[in-house]
């Protein structure tokens, strides 16, 4: 397509700078080769073709999904493995999951925390005659999920996965999603510690029962980002770090720079306090962070169009109604109509309420990308 | 189509219980009739063509809208009579909402608190010919958008507005969205009773100005809901009152029995302090009220499907990650797989994160409605 100006850009939308998406993609790549693990990148923060495209050039080795339907729209698009890091429990759900994974003869991977998930996934699999791996969850201190180390379902679930002749134990799968609310990097790169010795205890004792364990994955943008260490660990599913936003920001992890994703939007009204804007909650989302962590101020970090990334004229997004934003006014003025440029708290919410990314290189809009994956909740 | 139990619904789903609906349209419809004030339902909490149908129905006068592509969609189905109430300044967007208003002679009504959007929309007027109703937005306490009543502005946009040939001063438009963040029902009145005077001032001035003030129009459903004077007032334009949500419930002025959007989600996964449920934020959302107001704890009000509204096994969804919600266990047990329905904070931001609502009947699905305006972000 042409490009135009962004200036152009009818407001507000979502805009994804692609020279700062291929450094990121190019940057956990380059610490995965390095550190020797494989790279399963995690699509429900982009939940687009084009943007995984970029992930395989560099080598990822097929994709981690939450949703089922996530997982088959990607399958229907030739992905040839997917982990579905998330407890599936529903007949109809797995049924139309495993049956296109067998027609597609697709690497399907799931993974459970419970005797019940083990039971379903089993009735599902021996009906479609289909072998699958699996994974069994464990919990690191997210406490959501995942069977805890020292829980003895950990030895009775492996056990049981591997006498049914229509299950494959693949290995150990966790998500130190609480490293999100940490304060500073030191504290994620304990929690990635943690997560890892956790693994390798859970490995060890499996190892004793003469049971092996093939691969070990763990996730989260920030632990991989704090990360200098992955002994025994042979896979990272990050999502995150596409797009990247406020909380690896904050936590010291990555510079305003590196930032993919932000949201253009227009000054529709001023106010003594605020400016305000025409993206709100419906288009900014409400979070304050992944997993509802309040770790920051506000709803964003917003910037006059042309003044992007200056910290001289850095405001907060302070508050926000479903379409309108309050911006906090400081000591320069705007007119109504001008564009601000706004850098998300968590940016998978942003791309979650939108249809399409607006792609830019400079302040030159290049493209357009559909969120192909957008609605796929069950 | 085929009615179905609950049960057998794949989760997670939005749950529209039609005979509350219903009932929730009748109550507001006849407050309005008593108080001899128009209804002009804001169609940004549903999004939807059946539910506007119902709303006609009993009487509703046209639609309200914020955006420029949530009016297009409804004028594109039929609708005649639209008050966009936000400021509209972008040429582009004023430019196909009145190219397709004039062509389909729809009662095109837009919003205005600068002399800016008054100069970009006399100028997009002008190109197509068109005569437009024009509401001057005042600020009744939200500090968001509007002049305020003591603001020379007021006078100087009224008279620019009645010099200009192509548009017609139709009067006065305020929303005391600040209500949400009330603690208890009388606040909420005296907010009412406050918007109602300070309107009245405004018509009194510009009346003495010789100025005729034909319609004043107030929006707001817990507004409304708390009112019992509409001394002045011509319209209301209620937008949650179709569904209702936590908000209205913990300001005392519904019972849980009239909320008729739920959410239905599935218990996946266990653990000590909680059932694990596969509604996370990308359902729910992450607000805690309209506006970003915080007044209640946690992201909503969970049962077990078959005690829903049972305050015996009523639970709070105490967290939120993007796919998963952490709902705090109580002192019974429920399996892996077990059904949960829950009143969300904030039914406006649930409907916009969904593709439809599934109608149900006391427990059987009995049909499925399309968000037709979903994504309409313009």
């Amino acid at each position: 397509m042409a490009t135009k100006p962004i200036s152009s850009i009818e407001t507000p939308c979502v805009l994804l700078d692609k020279s700062r998406l291929q450094d990121n993609i190019h940057r956990i790549q380059k610490i995965a080769d390095a550190q020797h693990v494989n790279v399963r990148p995690h699509i429900k923060t982009h939940k687009c073709l084009e943007i995984l495209q970029l992930q395989d050039e560099v080598g990822a080795v097929g994709i981690t999904t939450s949703k089922t339907d996530e997982a088959l729209t990607f399958i229907n698009n030739g992905v040839q493995s997917v982990t579905v890091a998330y407890p599936l429990v529903v007949d109809s759900k797995l049924d139309r999951l495993i049956a296109t994974s067998s027609s597609r003869q697709v690497d399907l991977r799931l993974t459970l925390d419970s005797p019940y998930g083990l039971e379903m996934i089993t009735r599902v699999a021996k009906r479609h005659g289909k072998k699958i791996n699996i994974f069994l969850k464990i919990d690191v201190g997210l406490h959501r999920c995942g069977v805890a180390e020292d829980d003895p379902l950990v030895l009775e679930l492996v056990k049981a996965i591997q006498e049914e002749s229509c299950l494959n134990f693949a290995g150990l799968l966790s998500h130190a999603g609480h490293a999100y609310g940490a304060a500073i990097s030191d504290q994620v790169r304990q929690i990635a510690q943690d997560e890892h010795q956790i693994l390798n205890r859970v490995r060890e004792k499996l190892e004793k029962n003469q049971i092996e364990v093939k691969e070990i994955s763990v996730g989260s943008t920030p632990t991989i980002l704090a990360s200098d260490n992955y002994d025994g660990i042979t896979e990272i599913r990050p999502g995150n770090y596409v797009f990247m936003d406020r909380t690896p920001l904050r936590l010291g992890l990555i510079q305003p720079q590196q930032i993919a994703l932000s949201v253009l939007a227009t000054v529709v009204s001023i106010n003594p306090e605020y400016f305000i804007i025409d993206a709100g909650s419906k288009v900014l989302s409400s979070d304050q962070g992944a997993h509802g962590i309040a770790g920051m101020e506000g709803y964003g970090l917003a910037y006059p169009v042309d003044r992007f990334d200056d910290l001289s004229h850095e405001m907060t997004v302070l508050k926000l109604s479903e379409e309108h934003g309050f911006v906090a006014r400081r000591n320069f003025d705007l007119p109504i109509g001008s564009m601000i440029r706004i850098n998300p708290n968590h940016s998978c919410a942003v791309a979650n309420l939108a249809d399409f990314y607006t792609i830019v290189n400079d302040d030159q809009m290049i493209d357009r990308w559909k969120i192909i994956a957008r609605g796929k909740v069950h």
